[in-house]
């Protein structure tokens, strides 16, 4: 017996495509520009926001939407730095889809703001197949977690914009290969734009968010 | 509109129950005591298996099930040991369900083994949901994860036997705090037993493998 995907699967995404699409077109009409952030648990979503709404926030409104299972512990953090913040949680689901984003704008309001940054559930497989009605997909890999996982978790490697290799203080103290995981990641999506940042010291930060900004005017 | 999850879940859930019931009569009768390993993406679970054959495979019969999306680097990394290894890739899916496992043990060969270790998709989420047949869940988290992913992923604590902290060697680099996860696990799964352990440095292993030799003798 072959191994076999649900193919509920399918008629799920096509559901959230349909809605995503819908999404997309208001935040045109609304003139804001929507990124999706994803990555596994821990890889640092939060922190990098943090360091985004430091750099930006002088500069655009911004409003966040902080995806989670459980707890509004992210949305706590981004809510210090008062920026308009909404918490999406999922109840068990493993990614966010383009319904749960249409309710959270609703709720977060669009007027007035520039960009908005979506955190999604952290996960490095589910979210790569749920279109959210963003403009831009960006990914964090954390050195902790290997430079091998492209071959493993292929998609999101492969839909990103953007690849945020975070946590580079700890490269030291591991055996991870940025060259390795350039060399894997760009053979897969050769277009990826690739940042090396620490969101801890702030090392490399200043690249990512100037990218960000060309973004959000150039749209 | 409030935020929902897709009912399809249950149906789905439901009949993976009836397959895991099964599946662990069958493993019973063959005498095989089956360990499902879960943890994100890069905490280490093929280090942690290399571990747990390093120190059991002279005592006992093993054989390991290898889940991922896509490639056989796991798989390859344990053929190296000598022992049995089948790989499954689910081709997009996020988890191990009962059917794979299934097919991947009558591929193995259950016929002689004592111990099989299923080692799930890199996932914090949804490998929690479905059953294996197994007799005892076991999840990594690692130190660089941070001590707050309880609380935002709580169902794979509260499900889990065990928690093994590993990357223990890290702690000095990060602002990690064993005696708040440790606090936060306890109060969610009273029962669980946590190991902190290092793979690299070998650090604490022998606890594990300890514990694991007398689950497998005392079955």
């Amino acid at each position: 017996m072959p191994i076999k995907t649900l193919n509920v699967n399918q008629h799920i995404l096509n559901a959230n495509d349909v809605l995503a699409e819908n999404l997309r077109s208001r935040f045109d009409q609304s003139g804001v520009f929507v990124m999706n952030l994803m990555s596994s648990p821990g890889a640092g979503k939060t922190s990098v926001i943090l360091r985004i709404i430091e750099a930006l926030a002088g500069k655009f409104n911004i409003g966040v939407i902080e995806g989670d299972i459980a707890s509004d512990v992210d949305a706590q953090k981004i809510q210090k730095t008062n920026v308009d913040v909404v918490q999406i949680n999922t109840d068990g689901a493993c990614h966010l889809d383009a319904n749960m984003i249409r309710s959270a704008a609703e709720t977060l309001g669009l007027d007035g703001k520039q960009f908005v940054i979506i955190e999604n559930v952290g996960n490095l497989v589910c979210p790569a197949e749920f279109k959210l009605g963003e403009n831009i997909k960006v990914m964090i890999l954390s050195v902790a977690e290997g430079h091998d996982k492209p071959l493993k978790y292929p998609l999101m490697f492969t839909e990103s914009d953007a690849l945020i290799v975070n946590k580079t203080d700890l490269i030291p103290y591991t055996d991870f290969s940025l060259e390795e995981l350039k060399a894997t990641v760009q053979a897969m999506n050769p277009k990826i734009n690739i940042f090396e940042i620490s969101a801890k010291t702030g090392d490399g930060v200043s690249q990512l968010t100037g990218w960000i900004e060309n973004k959000i005017v150039g749209k």
